[in-house]
């Protein structure tokens, strides 16, 4: 049975990882008949924000582990265990996770730099020549990820999209529905709440890129 | 158009909302299309559970509003601010909040209460002959959140079951990809995560659920 890595960020779309989109991975995985595992890195939140107000909650502080652990009822692992060899592929879902904990790509944007153990498990991934799916914010890390020249979308916003082609990635145009499938890459990229008006409006791309990356996988 | 509120008690199974039985109910609501809107007590969790460890950890405060926040992406009410006549229907999706923090039935069983909010808004949706739904555990509420003799269901856990029997409840068993029906109070309960043993199987029983609540609004 393939067996598919899931990477989280958090638990919330403004500082972890989106749960919508996290949930519909998973409930596609479940459908498509495939294992999956949940990881996340053992580190600290670029901060914490309180969904109601929207604001920063100052001197709060959590784990991106321990919060993913709640998307995942307590079945998840430390990225710094996980087994590249053990794995068919990688899918990561969006929220604001993948650009504040996973990478400081909503910080320092082009200067950005990803966490290293995410960088190491990916790459292994990629040059086994196993599919990658990104979902949302998370196909900004594309490049410094996985490499230039693959192409990526995280829907139409311009600055996103700047950003990964001057990063050395290839920016496609992709609406909610539809995927960004780099064939030769195996890297799939669909841009989910980057557009998405409602859960099964994400749900039509995910359901997608999912299908697309177990069939690649 | 139909207007359902739904009630969340936190994010995270073993300290607030069940997070997949909540994306489920959210998700079948959409494809109802039905209009829905979330509401949580502003009042602080019983404790946080670690989701990693299941520890309880220990001097975190959290509140239930401003985490069940996350699962709605910050579109969330205060429940004490929520108007019965402005909605068609009430479900109450399951997690350790539904017996944290919406009542103490996981601290004082039988002679648990209930929020008191939650209590005057379900109520009032109940005596206008609205329906009511409830997920997982949270049917273990019924007879002090609705009153005595009402079918419902938590799947067939025999400490549960008679505890709701104990309360003035008539407690049914119930597979995890149905529901019980009591026509007459317009109740409908199903299991989900008191048996469901993945996503889908959960999603089974919410999916019958939310339709029959849907048309019996």
């Amino acid at each position: 049975m393939k067996n598919i890595a899931v990477i989280l960020s958090g638990s919330g779309v403004f500082d972890g990882s989106e749960i919508y989109e996290s949930v519909l991975t998973f409930l596609r995985l479940e459908h498509n008949g495939v294992r999956y595992q949940c990881f996340a890195p053992n580190i600290e939140q670029l901060h914490v924000i309180n969904h109601l107000t929207g604001e920063v909650a100052e001197g709060e502080k959590r784990n991106v582990l321990v919060e993913a652990a709640r998307l995942a009822r307590g079945d998840i692992q430390d990225l710094a265990e996980a087994n590249p060899d053990e794995f068919d592929a990688l899918i990561i879902p969006g929220g604001f996770g993948a650009a504040k904990n996973l990478s400081d790509f909503a910080v320092n944007g082009v200067d950005c730099s990803i966490n290293e153990e995410l960088v190491s498990f990916a790459r292994a991934i990629h040059q086994a020549g196993k599919p990658v799916g990104l979902i949302c914010i998370a196909p900004a890390m594309t490049p410094k990820l996985l490499g230039s020249g693959i192409q990526c979308t995280i829907g139409n916003d311009e600055g996103v999209a700047g950003a990964i082609n001057a990063m050395g990635g290839q920016h496609q145009n992709c609406g909610v529905d539809q995927i960004i499938v780099d064939q030769s890459n195996k890297v799939v990229s669909t841009p989910a709440y980057m557009l998405a008006g409602s859960i099964s409006e994400a749900a039509s791309g995910i359901n997608r890129l999912v299908d697309e990356v177990v069939k690649l996988a």
